[in-house]
């Protein structure tokens, strides 16, 4: 794995959030782990380190999970031979170094009493420590460090006899965010937690139904887009059709806003919004609000590309590519002993000198996280020759981490959590700096009034630190924590 | 090799002329090999299927060459420490399948009497098959079918007595494009076929000189631009400082007007002209040739997009992302059963079609090769939604094969070789189909007067079939195939 | 894995009974993962498909487990440096086809709430399934099929509080053969079920103490042999020296006898025995019970060596390398059409057809199971001129099947049990074929009075049919299969 | 390859000699490239690290060469598939490390104007440099630095004009040893030195023949041995029939003795005696010569079992295997820190320890040559409790290099041309030590008055310094190394 880079949706994600999960899964037709395949490849931007697919055929389970990539590892005939029937799901993963081994990989898979039970899962269970050492006492053997198998035990003992209802008492003992795809015998089930912060959306094609992230990955198999599945749903699909119900008192949704921000690709439509109309939006609403003069407006590519477009339409300032990427994958090269001037950044782009020399620019990208590759990109247009270098971000500071599934930097990390915006003009040596308000992001995704302090239609911790949820484990590690402070404190 | 896709720096280069190499060449630093690697790396898009490195230690050569790309096979400390020495020369190489193996890939080296000699070539040699024949006759044994071996031999078995004279000998036999970086103990080497078909820039780092395809691997390594290498100018870099000399007559040059298309990456700098905005203007060119009234231009990414700015800028109607790219590499999916609609375009590529439904659209690409890409483009975007599509092409059309070390089809498989314009259109289901003229394409690289048809200032054989060399292998091919076809038609 | 071929110690190993399991396991000193490879290594007889070592430091627990052989997959510092700590245990597994999946592979390791577990088995439960249906009713997630991991869940779910109480409530329930070695951080363990059944080595090395399935494993490390784990005895190695108790009540100890014939290394010791001279003494036993008049004695290599030694020296008649084995691998090779005779055997081995031509000549082999090879090499040893070829056998006829940690094939394809002697000489070809008895193996084993019926010193099930433990799973097999028969008896 | 050991036919083979090539030829069947790999695994003893073939069909040739052996890589359908035709030569090969890379491995191939010509070889040409230097001045390229492709170019600039007048005019320039098989399309051709050095074989399969080193790489497919190929005899084998011409005078015959004493299997037929009997001859002349009392006679193994019998016969003490060999390949195990005893030779060998204690013991072995593992297997045998250790070698000091065709050290690590016999038995450890004679050993050949010192019958040289050939490339060195040290002695 050392020397295979993941290639990235954007070129500087060094510095991004990532997304920590992507799920797929298709029920009614002979093609099914075919097109989880193709699914999960249009889902990659959502986790790009492991892959996997299971299949149902008749009674038996087929499954197949790799670290690497979906165009790697499920393009053979004979792979999608191993995985054959008529029901599939299928996982996209991210995640830190430390824990990418095969065995946290999904689909996670058991042998319950009452048959084999698959399950894939997007987003974060704030409590699973706390229940995993519950079920530790009571006997149970975890096979992996992921949270979701957390379900499976509590799935398997629970008190309830049913599938369905010992389903509905696990999930109903869980925190935080979950999107999860599972495969039975009974059919394919899906189910969206009642705030609905991860994504889930339902589509057809034929007489098969797609439960998946985005619907980018409907498109690529040619499904039609039906609906989102709703937060707080339970789904269950199978031979005799289609049943919804909401086992849980229904709560006001808060839907991820960074989706809109940068995790969602921009052909998906979501939250009943089109994500790429979305961003140029939010690219007009950061022209109103923090223009600058200047000859050229650039998009640091790709992510602030539609942002960038909707920037240079709203200002009349012309749009211009001026940082070129190298479609070939290559952060490991050896650097010479002389040491290159912004070498890594080098590797997968090329300022556009010829063309921005003697020029004032706009750079728009959609966030800034740690702030180091920012630094780097606005070196690398000074030292092509730029004469003011200007930074537009199109979201607010991400100044919190997030606990719903994205990989967030410890907040110490956190450029907008550690200084002020003139500190951080300074620190990534722009001419100016500016990042969108928080009600202009309202703005751009159809809340005209922006933000609603007492009842924000969206989850935004990352910008304002307003969690939506309980954060047992975290609470637990803060606890900790202070009373270690407590104790060193004390003088001991 | 088989399930490993080259990327491609045109998502849709099923249908692209390909450069068929690219070269480097470094000589002064002890870092010479690691240079090479980050060159090369910033050359792939002209040769993604092998890539080689030699480097010079005192007397001895090191070389490593891989079928496979740069980034994949010369980043880890061991190669580049394998590599040792103060000078080096590299190749990539894009090839027809038959001929992809190792034996073929370059640099190449031989043994001379003289002493060890390497050699990079980038172009085509329209005689090796005759100069070949002779010296098998002469008792020489081929290791490989490419013809720059031919150029070995002739050094090889040169009456003369100094390496460079033996050379010079070798390389006035050659007839097409050849863009050579060699290695000797005595020095690095370049020279440029006297039409200066092919390019070949000269670089400088601190002591170190570079020689290499395009400007941007000088830009990965933070090298200075200094010039081109002249058509016909050999040059010798060594200790002892820098040589150059024109053995031949002079002859007006005819560099490759494609490069300016296609061939070079947009940030590169090439016959005193920023490849961005020639591109630009070629844009700008077919806005006043072939306009047509629309709601959005949106470029074939990625080779179209600095042809689509132009013409969004000059025309005034909104430039957008109409097409988005899947950044992961997928050409080999197994396509499901019930046969997905654009199945092999929808693996790079899906329709933004939450926002183009509706708009009449003008698609901008560089070219069209065999125009099945395009057909499946323009279908893609009307299932999406678009009321009109109308496709400009920022080239005349591409008619004629190339002999001068790009790969094309045979010409009975050129779209335009093929048909009229009408039916082109119809092919690819589009409501307008408009090329731009040869006189603006002339326009654009600063030729205000367009094309001068007694002397033409560029190669321009893909659009008008005027070759500037003999073609002495064709000409053999051809009339072996006439006598072939004599026999044939006289009743045999 | 499909071209890479098991080596094997008999080189007509297809017709061979396999051992499953071989166990290794050392405490206290900071190379335990070092010489457990080596102690691996050593018995990779027991068990060629996979590999695996769990290494203890601190309390943090290190595994890797392969399908392979040792000597592949365990020699490098990489892997040895990821094994650290002062205490390891290991395991090598020969498997049926099917089962070999890394998930079946051991050591297995839990976590339970008292810390890590991990555990590697020699044997075979006889009533693993009985229990996994409980455990699974209860709740209990399995990840393997290996009946292994039933140890693993039944001290998990144990109502007793300390580890070693839940050790003991676990195994007393288990049935049939099972040498057992386990790292906790309370050290290591180690368990021979009160049978014996298999064997289980104690031996030292300096301050550090081994537990393995035979001595060979203690000589490669330069390791003393100290005693057996008795049958019955449970042993625990830690800082605080070695402990020993026997929770259950005594039986009269019934080790397998098949170790002596085939099983274990001829360099090994076993039962206070050398295992060479027990061989050469089964080969004296043979050539009194069962000589006949030839020119020379010829061991099936390597495996019926000894015995052939044996056989010669009592009889007088000269041991002669009459079949020479292909040192490398090989049985996997394109046949041509045409049809090689021999061909599987000829891969490995070749007659040493110059010296036995015109000769009269005795085979020795260790055992026949099936029959197919030892057809195939009277036929080898007939083509190369033999004019007589008697097979004498060094054990009695193998007539019934192992369920205790050997595979053997269903007993309707064991040659004896399908047979009687004349039938099976013709079908081996041989001009005699002749078995020793049970009461010559018996006196070969230090028993001078032959067997003792009513209270056998040995396991000899595979010979006699008397299995000494309950086969509950067996039994419920059998039961199922009694009644489908009643059901399709009965005319429905 | 690091991980990778090759097997070898000799467990102790550190300190052997080691044959450099083993070759092999078949002509007309259509299995022509299964029957030849199935050939070289036979003769894999001859050359365990690398392995190459071609095969012809029609006017094509199809080659694969790999770094590795013939059982890991020419086993599967898809390679004998991509090996096509009637006829196919191969080779396997043995070499010191630096030279080991593809491109030295054989068949080498020639595009000759004649066309295609492939080419293997055992021996060694002792002017291929003193050649090599003439070709390449008159503008040879040479691809490799094997001795080989010498005898390619002497073809390819031969002033001859039918490819067997320059095929003999080749040969004829050549010193040394060389069997040599070779595929046109005109047939299969083999030569054989006119000493006769390295031996060739004649074989016949049906309607196909067969040329190979070694009589087993007939029994193998089933082919009948018909005679030797003559020394000095060129054939040619073609769809009309075989045709013998001797192009040199006539010579005395100087075979290799060695190819007695260790390189052939002992199953092949050589110089018209069966080589297994040929050793065991070999056994009773040392029996007979340097006898010594003891209890056991123990081969070292495998090398030495054929004259351990030999010996235990003659002297009627019994022949034992002391030493018990670990099937599975280890040579790279990390050595524990702590240092085990006799490690290197406890990965292959253990001590049969139970039986040797206090026993004294006849080692047997075909020969010394660095001695270094003659003193492990000493020490091993004391340590495992033998009393008393007499080391009896089965051939006479290897006491000078050979440059036919097998990898020898430098004559200064040759034990025997560093001390006299006292010296080594002391450095061996051993209680006595004591070698066979040349005229024994040349008894054990059927030269019942010894060797005949003015017209010996084989080449012996690595016993007697006696080489029969000029070494015209060793006297080049030597001056070249006696002029330095004339210089390095001048006082310069």
């Amino acid at each position: 794995m050392a020397d295979k880079l993941p290639l990235s949706t954007n070129p500087f994600d060094d510095d991004k959030l990532h997304e920590e999960c992507g799920v797929f899964g298709i029920f009614g037709t002979p093609d099914a782990s075919a097109h989880c395949a193709l699914g999960l490849h249009a889902l990659q931007h959502r986790g790009q380190e492991a892959a996997g697919i299971t299949a149902l055929k008749g009674d038996e389970f087929f499954t197949k999970r790799v670290l690497g990539q979906v165009a790697d590892n499920f393009t053979s005939q004979d792979v999608i031979d191993s995985l054959p029937g008529n029901a599939a799901i299928g996982h996209v993963r991210y995640s830190t170094t430390g824990d990418t081994v095969l065995r946290n990989c999904q689909p996670l898979f058991a042998e319950f009493a009452s048959g084999g039970f698959a399950i894939a899962h997007n987003g974060n269970i704030t409590n699973a420590a706390h229940l995993r050492k519950s079920l530790v006492q009571r006997g149970s053997i975890f096979q992996s460090t992921s949270d979701t198998e957390v379900i499976l035990h509590l799935i398997a003992t629970s008190k309830y006899r049913t599938l369905m209802d010992r389903y509905v008492d696990a999930v109903g003992q869980l925190e935080g965010a979950y999107a999860l795809v599972s495969l039975t015998r009974e059919g394919l089930i899906g189910f969206r937690d009642p705030l609905g912060v991860r994504p889930l959306v339902l589509g057809q094609l034929e007489k098969s139904y797609i439960l998946c992230s985005e619907t980018c990955a409907l498109d690529i198999i040619g499904a039609e887009y039906v609906r989102d599945i709703e937060p707080g749903e339970l789904i269950v699909i199978s031979d005799t059709g289609m049943h919804s119900v909401k086992p849980f008192p229904e709560e006001k949704p808060r839907p991820c806003i960074f989706e809109h921000v940068y995790f969602a690709r921009p052909d998906s439509y979501m939250n009943s919004m089109s994500v790429y109309e979305v961003r140029k939006r939010i690219g007009a609403e950061l022209a109103r609000e923090k223009h600058v003069d200047a000859d050229l407006v650039i998009p640091v590519p790709d992510s602030g590309t539609p942002a960038a477009i909707g920037y240079a339409q709203e200002s009349g300032i012309p749009f211009e590519l001026g940082i070129i990427r190298n479609h070939y994958v290559g952060r490991t090269f050896i650097e010479p002993s002389d040491q290159i001037r912004h070498f890594g950044v080098k590797l997968k782009h090329n300022a556009n000198r010829w063309h921005i020399k003697g020029k004032r620019i706009i750079l728009v990208d959609d966030s800034i996280v740690r702030g180091t590759t920012s630094l780097k990109i606005v070196n690398m247009m000074r030292e092509a020759g730029a004469t003011e270098v200007h930074m537009r971000i199109a979201s607010p500071p991400t100044a919190h981490s997030c606990f719903y599934g994205v990989d967030t930097p410890e907040r110490g990390k956190l450029l907008a959590a550690r200084m002020d915006l003139e500190a951080m003009r300074d620190y990534i040596n722009a001419d100016s700096l500016a990042f969108l308000t928080i009600d202009g992001l309202y703005r751009a995704v159809n809340q005209p009034k922006g933000r609603d302090n007492k009842a924000p239609a969206y989850c935004d911790a990352c910008f304002t630190g307003d969690y939506p949820t309980f954060l047992t484990d975290q609470s637990a590690q803060d606890q900790n924590e202070r009373q270690l402070d407590m104790i060193a404190n004390s003088g001991a």
